[in-house]
């Protein structure tokens, strides 16, 4: 940056806004170079798949509490974006670890794709662990996952991870006992990881993807909502202690 | 600071390590001095009469969606002091505002403290605005009021504040119509102004007061309670627009 | 939201993702209805225009402390969001309010544009304060403003409010003696109240487009660069009490 | 809690303030009961011992950075709790970890004091990790350790853990070719480990110590420093690439 001038990884900013979309840019901050048409197109995809979720999400439920108590909007997302932890939009970043170490280590040693997923699986078993990025509370057959899928094989970015992502949930019968679905946090886990990018910044495509929908709640909750309601008494249990009397302080 | 020694206000940490409590050094960070054996009990009092009102508090209930997500102790605490905002907590400020203001602009103009508390309630009503600090949606005598009132007056540290706010509890039935109580916001504002703190420190003694509690519920519920349930579907009520198709783009 | 299934404003998320973009979808939010290709474009270029600005912003300070911490991805982002206030950012909420009650106001009062614009200058010298949207400590004729103007009027999106705001740039040189350009919070703020939005969605502009960016920064801080380093002590001037010994407590 | 009562893990509130201090009440939230004497004077020293540290820590740079943004207090304070992660005060939660798990293997394998710190010590070898809890930037002889321990000895408060935590600062020199002192991380993880608190409750003694600090150092920034200051520019070095040309799309 200098007067009058912003440079973004050597462009200026100015030349590409109004040529490149929002997509293409998160794109160029977090890569370092413009993405081609379908990279573009995938971009785009990627974050608008995991846009809204409905109250069913603890990151919405954050925001709108905080939301609820006279506070300027950005306190409220910024509280929202904080519950954007392991058990919520982390999985991207632990599935896209597991199919990076385990496509690396394909090509190191010439294993097949199918026996990769089974030795991963195996050890999930073995370890009694969740594998993340299968499953769904909700959704059987995630339509997100379908989607997301489907572009990557029309851009022709699809490979390796989402080959090995789908054979994994191909084989979760076997291991589980139960069909475990690729999940959106799994497809996007595969789909970034063909694209060249690093599993640690997973969590920034559900983080980027999320926000809109937090600053519309945060906006409907403060100006449109009433204020905070206390929860029904009738249906608060007290599990603590029954009451007692302070004791006097006797003794050490 | 420098190597081995860690100096607050002039004095060495490791001299009042041992020797004053935790509420003396929240004296001495905030008002740059040691507190008398009077302010010191005061402060321990005024730093506890908040610390806990079950989950009924917003900063509670972010605190508990965001511990639920997978996050370290720290993230948890962090959205719920986000949510100590103008609703929540905020009142602190602002009645100390108008106690201090008001007493401010007595000792100006010679007005005695009915006619300054008669002013301020003609204001509010004319303005249709609620009087911060007074009223409570449970507590129709809030007992925390009532401690710390009495623990004002027995170390002698109330004086003009605690007067100008008692008096407009006294009046607020003739401008009301029904009559609000003294809440424990509005105490901490009056004794805290009598004391000499500036009222924009106002929401720091609510921050203290409720930290312990919010550790409580991030530990409670990220190591002993359920990861996040979704709420119960029958319980939502999807009040958007109904169905329709994405249309195909027309014109500009 | 019903099992594999996932509505956003009436329409099914599945057939949005892949045929609308990041930006239209954030319109959809905001407003409920998609928006026209104009809209489209227009929405991109105001999403991408505070795309970044290098370290030179409290936001992205906040983000890489934090970052430096050990702590998640998602925590370092929310600590930036929180400084997304009134002094960063926070100029296009209160631009956009004084450009829609402007507006109303000459609607209603049929008064000319250059009269408000002198009437709002007017007020603001009077009160000794600065006039939200204009000015900048570093660009003195913001490349961020001229394009969006641009792209509005070509999208022919500018109308009343944007009028305003350039004739009040127009005029700050006879009120305050010195040219304020109109910066690019001012330019959002113009364009967005013509596109239909309300002034308190402002900060959700400029929080959308820092993200990629702070996103970007944490994850630079946190696996690339050195952990934090305390700030050197030939720097750190003492500006605190001489020492001093702590007194024995006497007397109350 | 019920109208005009408040109960905390069976004792009425009203009854506790006024009679025990904030550090006996934190104590009450975090065990479920009232400390002693001896454990309440430990609590205080242990929740003062890390008040402050100058501006040499990322979570008040974080508070400050945040608090020059024209925002609430609590969000700077937000911010500022964000910080608090595994490199800055997640030394306690991981070093009582490795003491609470050392002892309980002692005693169940009866193995002596010595010999268990060897294998510790052996083990962080090995695996060329840094031992949590040992060696500080600044401090060579952490006076807060000191003083810690001292009050530990005094109030009959130190056991087995502590023993381990100095019989391994003791076999440092040997493991490692350099002294490494037990810092104040590690003797509060100690001590606590002793009191019988869970290691995953470690970050809130730091959490709660630091919050006062925090909350001075937001109110100084916010009301008594100037706005946020760029950085000077000639201190700015960029890194980034060189200035290039947008190119057009090409091909896919």
């Amino acid at each position: 940056m200098e007067p009058n001038k912003i440079i973004v990884r050597g462009y200026d900013l100015m030349d590409l806004v109004g040529k490149h979309s929002y997509a293409d840019l998160t794109y160029l901050l977090w890569r370092g170079e413009l993405p081609s048409q379908s990279q573009s197109h995938m971009m785009d995809a990627l974050l608008t798949a995991c846009l809204e979720h409905s109250l069913n999400a603890p990151s919405v439920d954050a925001t709108r509490f905080v939301a609820s108590c006279g506070v300027p909007l950005q306190a409220a997302v910024s509280a929202g974006v904080s519950a954007i932890g392991e058990l919520h939009g982390g999985a991207i970043e632990q599935a896209a670890k597991i199919l990076q170490e385990g496509v690396s280590s394909m090509k190191k040693t010439q294993t097949p794709v199918n026996q990769m997923s089974e030795e991963i699986l195996q050890d999930y078993r073995d370890r009694k662990q969740r594998l993340p990025g299968y499953g769904h509370p909700t959704h059987t057959n995630d339509p997100r996952t379908r989607k997301l899928i489907e572009i990557s094989k029309e851009t022709h970015l699809s490979g390796a991870h989402v080959e090995l992502a789908l054979t994994l949930e191909s084989q979760t019968d076997k291991f589980f006992r139960k069909h475990l679905t690729l999940n959106v946090d799994g497809a996007i886990a595969a789909i970034t990881s063909d694209m060249g990018f690093d599993w640690r910044l997973g969590k920034g495509f559900f983080i980027v993807s999320r926000i809109p929908g937090l600053i519309a709640h945060a906006y409907e909750q403060a100006y449109f909502d009433k204020p905070y309601k206390a929860p029904d008494w009738s249906e608060i249990v007290y599990t603590g202690l029954a009451e007692r009397k302070v004791p006097d302080r006797v003794g050490e």
